[in-house]
């Protein structure tokens, strides 16, 4: 059988920065354990801008339909701000995951015990935290047409459409319910049923399909409780369910809570391929940082743990991401620390690469 | 000259509770400063439904476009969480917002010194917190049209529609500005011009407005980005600016922050009427707390607060508000608690009567 194949889009600002250590930790399984991938690499965002004009080509959205899973490292930066809104580097992620028909973006919003002290929230009310949200990553306001802006009476008007289908409030519920069957069997929805008719039909559905998973617990919130409920007691959640455009706050809300922004991995997860696995992609939660790119400061850990994701739902390798996780774990409480998590007692931070070695060291 | 005129719509739950205690105070004006102001008192929300079949009858809606200012307590309750969407105890909000044209919905977010404790996040973060969110309370998602749920091909599908005209932008922009004018001069504008054009159109107003404010400082950030930072260091802000969506979510994460739910006020405000005052209603921020109604615990400092915003912003009476402001202040800070501002260390809390007592003590 072929070796599973792994499409690279490092990206722009520090993706390919914190790519390189991903890059050495697949060398490291590759050695080590003979978990061999087909690595191939390529460009998207404002470093696709610069030599196609577009930030996503079509062979490159050919391959990354064609490969078990794509690492997106990050996309955007200054630089690419007033280009057209065609050809922001953003569109080219938004074009990824809408062609690889990525409706299941699983945002862990994990507090790592080593850095419950990061946290802007009191230790107590973090220290712990594991919430998994599910944001419907492929419709809702983010793709819904009629969109744009036109001239009405010699004024411009801007407009978006909020545009939910059953189909896929439905399925983006059954992943939700399925990780909550893994977990510990709760699973809140969130939505405005209250104005918008969009969430009446999201509440509905999600509703139905618990018929499927009595064994959940399923509770509904309105999304502006919802991100008052994650400042005040964020542990009292188990999975999160909720919108394109309302998973984009409450998830960056929740992340931020955490105290481990630069810790954070996501996967986007599609429909099953004809050899059984989810069209999938990886990537860190954490932006391009432009700020601190190209000075080898950036934390890899997210996108490490991205790739741990990657072992864990494309390629069944539970054990092995367990193996990785562990290692990022111990180095963090043996006190490595980048300079994203140094307090202000200082110290001296690793470099991205340090960071790198210790964790090979680890592993 | 007849008297300033209020509208009391105490609605549901805690509303008339926190409301009699809001009453007093209004009796005291006028017995001890001589501010008499003509009140009258109607339905809102599901008592407007009990007893008329609708959230807010016509009557109630040309009384309040009659008078100076509304004072609305809170709508809601399981109770009516099954009716139909038409006659939900929020379409009677929402119709008053709509039809007074109360575009700009003044949210601070405060944090008492006396309560910082009671943050969720560390104390150093929020002390001295002191935002202004301005959100767009008349358009957006709320009231866009195509919306509903229909059928397409045997599927149901959900429909909201994002809409803001340049108009609708400016005038609440206009508001945040002349905010910041008042306050430290700085402006941050939130939207998703990253992903959705009427983000886009938003950018392009408010920095056309920043023309008419060159002393402002403007900035802009995308709305998940708020929301990180919100967390992260919420005392980096002054002035924020946002649409109907966007504000509804970030002004809860803000509110929360504080510590200070239940003593948070707003004033939602119009254009100037033919007297010069502007069309004005004002509630408290938190909700009608069905949990706690009835039993006399609610909390009445948001919806006194919210009385002081009239006296502010609808009768130009700024040193009356600051004598009620600081009535409130003295009475936390020589401890006077309500249920909901008791720390673990316990004690016997005030019930709504006793805080309106000691509050009127205070004045
Ligand atoms: C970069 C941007 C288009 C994207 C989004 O809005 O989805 C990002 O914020 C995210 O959450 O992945
Ligand atoms: C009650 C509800 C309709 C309302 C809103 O969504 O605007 C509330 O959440 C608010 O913020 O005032």
């Amino acid at each position: 059988m072929a070796n599973p194949s792994l499409l690279i889009l490092a990206g722009d600002g520090i993706g390919p920065e914190v790519m390189d250590e991903v890059k050495r930790v697949i060398g490291w399984f590759g050695d080590k354990r003979g978990v061999v991938f087909d690595v191939s690499e390529d460009l998207v965002g404002g470093a696709a801008y610069d030599k196609h004009g577009v930030p996503l080509h079509d062979d490159t959205m050919a391959k990354a339909q064609e490969v078990d899973a794509v690492l997106l490292g990050a996309v955007g930066g200054p630089k690419y701000d007033n280009l057209d809104f065609s050809v922001k580097p953003e569109r080219g992620l938004l074009r990824l995951r809408k062609e690889m028909d990525l409706f299941a973006n699983l945002r862990p919003a994990q507090c790592f015990d080593a850095l419950a002290d990061f946290s802007s929230l009191k230790k107590e009310l973090v220290a712990g935290l594991d919430i998994m949200i599910v944001r419907e990553l492929t419709s809702g306001v983010y793709f819904g047409e009629p969109r744009g802006i036109h001239m009405e009476d010699n004024l411009r008007v801007g407009i978006n459409t909020q545009r939910y289908t059953e189909a896929e409030i439905e399925r983006g519920a059954r992943a939700a319910f399925e990780l909550a069957m893994k977990r510990d069997k709760r699973l809140c929805s969130m939505e405005k049923a209250n104005v918008m008719e969009s969430g009446i039909l999201w509440r509905d559905v999600v509703t139905e399909v618990h018929a499927d998973y009595p064994e959940v617990e399923l509770s509904h919130m309105y999304a502006d409780n919802g991100a008052m409920q994650l400042v005040r007691a964020p542990k009292q959640f188990d999975v999160i369910y909720t919108d394109n455009l309302f998973g984009d706050i409450l998830s960056d809300c929740a992340a931020m809570l955490t105290g481990s922004l630069g810790m954070l991995p996501s996967a986007s997860l599609g429909v099953p391929m004809a050899n059984g696995r989810p069209k999938a992609m990886y990537e860190p939660v954490h932006g391009s940082a432009p700020d601190i790119t190209g000075q080898g400061k950036a934390n890899p850990i997210a996108c490490i743990l991205s790739f741990a994701m990657a072992l864990r739902y494309s390629f069944d390798m539970g054990a092995e991401a367990d193996r990785l996780e562990a290692a990022i774990e111990s180095v963090l409480a043996d006190g490595a620390r980048t300079g994203d998590l140094m307090g202000p007692e200082g110290g001296v931070p690793l470099s991205t690469t340090q960071m790198g070695d210790v964790i090979l060291a680890a592993l």
